[in-house]
């Protein structure tokens, strides 16, 4: 698949860029999806510096090439719509209109997208999961986002849809921060991992990397911690799959594609539920990538869309 | 939308049968959905009356038309394959070759589907729903079924997409007959209610209808309970619905069909939800008759597919 602003010339790279709740992620995207100049930096604490660092990296990665950037995608954690973040529960700012100051730093159009449907994009048109039948992307950060692809084409409904990590597992569970409990992601993101590492690690170094270690140096409760949100990870999963019975599922994003125990964990479970059962399970190709690949690739879409070409 | 076996006849009406787990529908369906010959039975309770009934049925049906009935189509509340019911939580028999059954009681080609998937066709080609966007049916039986369609086409998955009622949406909570515990339609299906009912009501009459009177008529005990239910429900959907993000929601039978207080408060509740909220929320036009409509039009396909028209 290839992208150009007009016959002859090739397109410029895009922006792509990626904020979660902890994480923002940058690069230069071409169109067939590879990523040049790749940053990574922890989300800034403040709302204020939260609301800043996607305009910042844009205009930093944007700068650095000679041809100039076509255009800037941005992916983000929660409820997008024209262009807005209208709700989300881990990034931590809300009714911001990013594009707009995407615009004002760079100058150049922009796109914002739900970062589960950006990485899903990636995934079907550059990664391999392929555009046949339904492929259900689940991503596994801070909290747990996904996205639906039904025949290569993604579902949005009426825009937010995959938002699977605030449909509700455990009636009158833990208070979520999207206002409701119980919700899938209290019991098996990156963010409960971090909470059971907190719960029982001692000393300070009780981060999710710290838990593994341990779990998977033989620490019973550990390991016991893992697998309990590796068990409702695949539970929630098991209820997609009943209500999608998807072709595919890609997992990625964070604690997936990490690799390692998390990612072997959460996914053996899930194999064992009866409707993940005969779905083909894989990781995602992109790894924590998949956001700002789609992100790029959205912006590019934009881009061709703008300017179509001459017959 | 009309389906003819060749340019010049007019196509011979279909058998349109929808089995649920305690009532069977039957008719004669024309290729633009109208229903004649309307027959509506109990199930019987034992197993081996209740795989005979499709086919009795069907029998009956195709031999009460003069010109023939051009084919037969089953829907059934279930997990269905080739023609088989592998699994189902409220029919009470699996592992049953209808199709098989039904070829040798009629002579004629037959189609078995899922219950919710017939409706949802039903509404989507008949009945209003419409072709565009994402339309989410949700059909609440003695179970919950649904069926997701996209833009015109029923999204089927590995087959079995809609088994929305086995999500899993109270973890360690009531045992399902699926064997999985707190599945949605244990806390809000037409079985739920009756529960309830049971539970609540003295004397012989301890049906939904009587549970429902009662709370209509200010019976505190009876119209809390079937409240519980309708939040239960709404939850539930609320759920898909942050999956999903559906354009259109059409609550359609058994309970919902019924009209009247429960579909009311199964539908205000609902309609409270935030991922609900922006849906268009409708009742099914073919009230309880969209699963055998659906099962009718399914059967009216496949006898256009196999006789091409020719040019």
């Amino acid at each position: 698949m290839t992208a150009t602003t007009s016959r002859h010339r090739p397109a410029r790279p895009t922006v792509g860029i990626d904020m979660g709740g902890t994480t923002i992620r940058g690069g230069l995207v071409d169109p067939d999806g590879t990523v040049r100049r790749f940053v990574r930096r922890p989300v800034p604490l403040d709302a204020a510096g939260r609301r800043a660092a996607p305009a910042d990296l844009a205009r930093e990665l944007a700068g650095a090439t000679v041809s100039g950037a076509g255009a800037v995608g941005l992916a983000v954690s929660g409820v997008v719509e024209g262009g807005r973040l209208v709700r989300s529960a881990n990034v931590g700012i809300a009714g911001v209109d990013l594009r707009a100051d995407l615009v004002a730093a760079t100058g150049l159009p922009v796109e914002v997208v739900n970062d589960a449907q950006a990485a899903a994009l990636a995934e079907v048109r550059t990664g391999g999961a392929g555009t046949r039948g339904v492929v259900l992307v689940v991503t596994v950060g801070t909290g747990i986002g996904g996205a639906l692809v039904v025949d290569g084409a993604l579902v949005r409904g009426r825009g937010f849809a995959g938002e699977v990590g605030h449909t509700v597992v455990d009636r009158g569970g833990r208070p979520c921060g999207c206002g409701a409990a119980g919700c899938w992601e209290g019991l098996a993101s990156g963010e409960a991992l971090r909470r059971e590492a907190e719960r029982l690690l001692p000393g300070p170094r009780r981060t999710v990397d710290e838990l593994v270690e341990r779990a998977g140096a033989g620490d019973v409760a550990a390991f016991a911690a893992v697998t309990a949100c590796a068990e409702a990870f695949a539970e929630g999963l098991d209820s997609l799959c009943a209500v999608l019975a998807p072709d595919r599922v890609v997992l990625g994003c964070g604690v997936l594609a990490r690799g390692g125990l998390v990612a072997d964990l959460y996914r053996s479970t899930a194999l064992r539920r009866r409707w993940v059962r005969g779905a083909h399970v894989t990781t995602a190709t992109w790894g924590d990538c998949g956001g700002l690949v789609g992100a790029g690739l959205v912006a590019h879409d934009a881009v061709r869309d703008a300017v179509p070409a001459r017959g």
